[in-house]
């Protein structure tokens, strides 16, 4: 059982952020940038909050990366001077959006298609601008990208003319790694990502071309790596609070875990059944990443006997070992499962440091889908 | 395959709310509530949305049904009079803004516990005030409740005694009926809580006692529902919008579904892949309520052959008849699961009629959770 302090005077659900471990988290990660060569280009979705970007760029980071304008233009607003969206920008409002932030901040976007690229192109060139774009890479996720290799090639020569355009380089996201189960399998996932790291500069080498950046990133893949010859950025973003899915991949541990949710008993209907007043608007429903089913629970509960088993919007229902005590009005302590959507579910979060409560954390990233 | 118009000039990931399947499902259900007796209470967790709570009222309905205090105070601002918080309410803080509500407006609060009825009571008759209070009775979800008939009574003759209680009426939630398969199975569940509702009623009644207030609620059972001696009060929610768990429940079809969520098509890396700019963010991770695995895909893509597959946070993976023509930039309009969820991640929605945008409305009770 893991334990930790629930004794908070505040009101519940609550999001508890342990400022000592965020701080270590951090560290951790700067330091492994450090050592492999390469920039830390943190994903801020992780924690959407301008305060904690501010503090990764202060230890060393090079800039954040977004996953949309809107999270973007928060961390632009936030005093961030370089943001690399990583994901495709095609809606003509976002476009805008882009070219707007793009007077104020460095900016860089994805890439994966030679339609994406037009659109991109006739805006910035429209106003005698080019954006910088980075090729998005599909290192086995299945989701956006183009294949490793020539393909990355292919794209980077077809839309070379667009004269709203500047090549940046090419990322990868092996987001894979979150349905492994073991930490070898983690490892694994890591390496094919440099392999087809290593293949796809070559062909760039092949046609005369250097990519000013390589860049990687996931937490699990970050956190087992060492480093790859080419690799110049990582983005990783959980890495920050970590959570019950990087425990279970082995590359965590719950004393690491610097996000938890603060819940109270409101009905004990069964010796064997307590409800707190967190469910899946708390929690959300995430029992593994990109919609895998990992876990048993929806969070690990610390200091207790008890599986969080069932979630409805406003109930999470835990069962007990039937010799826990644990009355109606008492306080329970949840990592969650994943940290990310329980970052976007909440307003504000509460930032601890050896027990107390010392900073309120609003969350102004929080619900930047456009 | 169910079509319906995508052409709407407003930036994505965006919900559209189509007002006169709205006002349709909600003239549909006070019909019911009219016909079968019961007044009507609906549950504003679906919507959240001041405007949607007010046109609730004028067709007819008592007041409103909230989950949390804060849902409540939302409600209250937004001058709604008779608010019933089906949910135990325990914590010091809420107690205080529960009490400062009751001097606003008419307010009652579930309960299904002596400790949590001691703590309630202690709070207002420390103010020399009472508040009504609605025992929870459990129907099946095996959630919150006491168990049907002579619990109920008991627990009410436990906590007589408690000066700042006053007994207003016992409900029930089937919630269960969010795990069946058929039409059938729904309409045994809507049966049971019927049965329960006799059962419990009886108890009381042999201890001289009649509650104001019977109150029974689900959407699904509710659709299926021909009144039931007893019941005087129903509590559906998710009828104002409905969503692809209703239809594959059997008591809805997708011409009533008045929710969707508009996308657009930010990558297609594979012939037969088409990824949209919403993901987890957008449409949750619900495949049933409670945490109940239903249904195969996110969402019910309309006008196209393709299935809502995976959901990462910011991107919807759709698997796509080869056939189909589906552009970079094109716009595709989704049935989500659950529509409760999905209201709750946005800040706005866009009321729309006959494919025009009409209103734009505030979801201002998203993220109430204490």
């Amino acid at each position: 059982m893991v334990t930790d302090s629930n004794a908070f005077d505040i009101d519940t659900p609550a999001l508890l952020i342990d400022l000592d471990r965020v701080e270590k988290n951090l560290a951790t990660m700067q330091k492994k940038a450090d050592t492999t060569g390469a920039l830390l280009r943190p994903h801020i979705k992780a924690h959407k909050i301008p305060e904690l970007a501010r503090t990764q760029i202060r230890l060393g980071a090079v800039g954040v990366t977004a996953s949309k304008v809107a999270e973007a233009e928060v961390m632009a607003d936030a005093g961030i001077k370089d943001i690399f969206i990583a994901n495709q920008v095609v809606t003509t409002t976002k476009l805008k959006r882009l070219a707007a932030l793009s007077k104020r901040v460095k900016v860089s976007v994805g890439l994966d298609s030679a339609a994406g690229a037009k659109i991109l192109s006739d805006v910035f060139s429209a106003a005698g601008k080019k954006i910088d774009y980075v090729i998005e890479i599909d290192s086995g996720l299945n989701r956006c990208g183009v294949p490793p290799g020539l393909p990355a090639v292919e794209l980077f020569s077809a839309i070379k003319q667009l004269t709203g355009l500047r090549f940046k380089g090419i990322f990868t996201h092996a987001g894979q790694v979150y349905g492994k189960q073991t930490l070898e399998d983690v490892m694994a996932v890591s390496k094919l990502e440099s392999e087809i790291i290593v293949e796809t500069c070559n062909c760039f080498k092949d046609v005369g071309v250097r990519p000013e950046v390589v860049s990687v990133g996931s937490t699990p893949t970050m956190r087992v790596w060492n480093g790859c010859a080419g690799v110049n950025e990582i983005r990783p973003g959980n890495y920050i609070f970590l959570d019950a899915i990087q425990i279970a991949l082995g590359v965590a541990n719950p004393q690491e875990c610097a996000l938890t949710v603060l819940a109270t008993v409101t009905s004990r209907p069964a010796h064997d059944r307590a409800v707190v007043d967190a469910g899946s608007k708390v929690f959300a429903l995430d029992k593994g990443a990109h919609g895998k089913e990992m876990l048993k629970g929806f969070g690990l509960v610390l200091n207790k006997n008890a599986v969080l088993e069932r979630l409805s919007e406003e109930h999470g229902v835990m069962s007990l070992d039937s010799k826990e005590k644990l009355e109606i009005g008492e306080t329970v302590r949840i990592i969650p499962n994943h940290a990310c959507p329980v970052i976007n579910l909440s307003d504000k979060a509460y930032g601890i440091r050896r027990g107390k409560v010392e900073a309120e954390l609003l969350i102004a990233g929080r619900g930047k889908v456009q």
